[in-house]
């Protein structure tokens, strides 16, 4: 964890959650030095006998090395304790051979140290691309890591994952199945820097819910491509992209095995809104970010076209400057819904901020005034709203603002 | 043209070039107080007789009034004379059916005045996106205009068209098609801002070449798609780019009416170096640049993934505030690459910082040391070159640093 001289304006104003102990989960982190001593870098998480796990990754060509071993690791079958092990300073991503050999290193270390099997050790790095992973100084620390777990641990092992993020990110709910309550907590990292170096996404859930390892990947991958997916700071994926959910079967429920249980609605609900709290921590943690902005489409063909759209208008360097400037300059939002390539008719377009109406008929709208839209963009949280008069196609995106702060974490430095 | 208060640091030490007299082709630019007094905001190009026209435009959904008037007329055969008539200030886009009627009045009154077939006069109009056009302060000028023309005028031309361009671009070539002596010239606009507002990339390109409508546009699209559109600023496609090829047929040559006729290839050479020159004019005159850079792309799968890889790389804020803060981070680049949807391995993937090798083999190169990419990153026309070193698919693109400069002209001001 790194020092933190300036607490994004966004922060949620509650601060960090209050998380639940999930039964079957325990936590430690520590310092190993991995690139810089003093701070909190590396996390394990122990998974108790039966727990599942899912996850979703980077489709970045050049992932790294412990994205690629949690790949090959994730769609089988296991029944004994797991682990994540995480940790920051060094991604170990364009690494060569020797990264893979570091991630074996690592899972082995922490399989032989706690009786795991490796194939159910998973493990995430982030931070500097290209340098050599120095993982003895990580396996030295896994017998510490172990003697420390604590089931009250996680908001520590949030602490741990952060790099620049100004705030540690947690969210939590619980959902009833059938008369059983089920805890769902995550933690996340977003969009920070180490050296400054990479923007990584890692995020890790862990609920008592039991339920089947392919029940669980079905849930991940549908509400992930809702919420993480859904979230952009500057349209840069990183190589190291991770979102883990483990879920440890100790509540007190008969197992959820098929995908049509009824109760799988009921558990995603929950798992959902975990997610999609954390991916917007993570949009109102972006470097530089003053203003977190929520990009709603409606109207298009099909849901895919309104992401298209929405991410057109999310990323444009001219919108999110906008923003940034408080000028309610929706023509830049004409402009993006033209650029992304999908289909748009001028006169059926109507664009708002917020409530207030700002564009329909092919025109500005006779009904607004630049004093009511400049007004709104004095706020902390901007919505455009756009719809395309199509069809019924929808998605929501959460993006921030691009300022000056931006470009100072990103070029005033050397890595 | 607005004032200039300071010139891009890459701006071409020798100025604006020496543009010959084009046979054929008159111009004219005067202030029309189209949106703001006191700079000149329209220009006035003649084209006599016989002239073939040519262009391609913007494929954005949401494109101008203008733009759509171009498209609809520019496949039609004419052999009248033709006129260019484009104005600043105002972009004409996003205002509903007054858009197009402002074209009409515009169009009806050059060609009345004139005495041009309505189907041959064609405009552009780059500035404010949204706000009626003003149409009845051009047309009042149009008398003016064509009482001003001059041959010699096509450096005035290029400085009307100029909005927060900090110098004018002009370009020009001479090819010997078969003993004649063809001259090509062209100027263009770049991304710059009125208001500000839309960064608008118009060109104009004019030849005394005898050349057909059919292999005139032909020529065009080709060379557009290997010069203008591998251009990036910020990634954001304006609802107005426009390039139109002019070819007057005064020079003293028998005509060429088919593709396949050898003497194209020499005038396409001509051509594209012309639309080449003035292409990275535009990257060099980018909002707050102070680093020019070519991305080279090759060994991809083809060229169209070449291109896409280019465009990751040359779009990625992270690069472009690495190359802002002369810092060599070459793994932002292999993220950049990663993150393109396109094929790439990592084993096989080399990276280059001008002629120095950064990685190969999955790693940091051997050779690679961190003084010679921090020196190289220290000039200011940097050259990134990735090899992905599957198939024979090239690409080169060019763009610029993102620095606070950007954000300044976008962000701090209200339009």
């Amino acid at each position: 964890m790194a020092k933190i001289e300036h607490v994004s304006p966004l922060a949620p104003k509650s601060g960090f959650p209050e998380l639940p102990v999930i039964e079957g989960v325990r936590f430690a982190a520590l310092e190993a030095g991995v690139r810089y001593s003093g701070r909190v870098d590396v996390m394990l998480a122990e998974l108790c006998e039966g727990t599942a796990m899912a996850g979703v990754f980077t489709r970045s060509s050049t992932r790294s090395a412990a994205v690629l071993d949690c790949q090959d690791k994730i769609g089988l079958d296991g029944s004994g304790k797991a682990a994540i092990l995480v940790n920051s300073g060094n991604s170990n991503a364009f690494t060569g051979k020797n990264g893979m050999d570091a991630v074996q290193k690592i899972t082995k270390a922490v399989a032989d140290t706690m009786g795991i099997d490796q194939t159910r050790v998973f493990t995430s790095s982030t931070g500097v691309i290209g340098e050599p992973l120095k993982w003895e100084r990580i396996t030295a620390k896994i017998a510490d890591l172990d003697a420390a777990l604590d089931e009250a641990g996680i908001s520590m092992a949030a602490r741990a994952i952060m790099t620049t993020d100004t705030f540690a990110k947690g969210a939590t709910r619980t959902v009833q199945l059938d008369g059983a309550t089920v805890k769902i907590a995550g933690i996340a990292k977003g969009s920070g820097m180490i050296a400054p170096d990479m923007a990584t996404m890692l995020s890790y859930i862990f609920t008592d819910a039991n339920i089947s390892r392919n029940v669980l990947q079905q849930c991940i991958w549908l509400d992930n491509a809702k919420t993480f997916n859904c979230v952009t700071v500057d349209g840069d994926t990183s190589t190291s992209d991770t979102v883990l959910l483990a879920a440890t079967g100790k509540a007190d429920m008969a197992p959820i095995t098929d995908f049509a249980d009824p109760r799988v609605h009921a558990f995603r609900e929950g798992l959902h809104a975990v997610m999609k709290d954390l991916a917007i921590q993570i949009a109102r943690d972006g470097e530089g970010a003053t203003k977190l902005i929520e990009v709603q489409v409606t109207g298009a063909n099909a849901n895919g076209p309104a992401h298209r759209v929405a991410m057109s208008i999310a990323n444009s360097p001219l919108v999110k400057t906008a923003v940034a400037g408080q000028d309610p300059n929706w023509g830049r939002i004409v402009m993006a819904v033209g650029k992304s390539g999908e289909r748009a008719e001028r006169d059926r377009l109507k664009i708002w901020f917020g409530d207030i109406l700002v564009a329909e008929d092919g025109w500005v709208s006779p009904s607004y005034s630049e004093e009511a839209g400049a007004a709104y963009m004095k706020n902390d949280e901007i919505v455009i709203r756009v719809d395309l008069g199509l069809d019924n196609g929808t998605a929501t995106v959460w993006s921030c603002d691009l300022t000056h702060g931006y470009i100072t974490i990103n070029a005033d430095y050397r890595s």
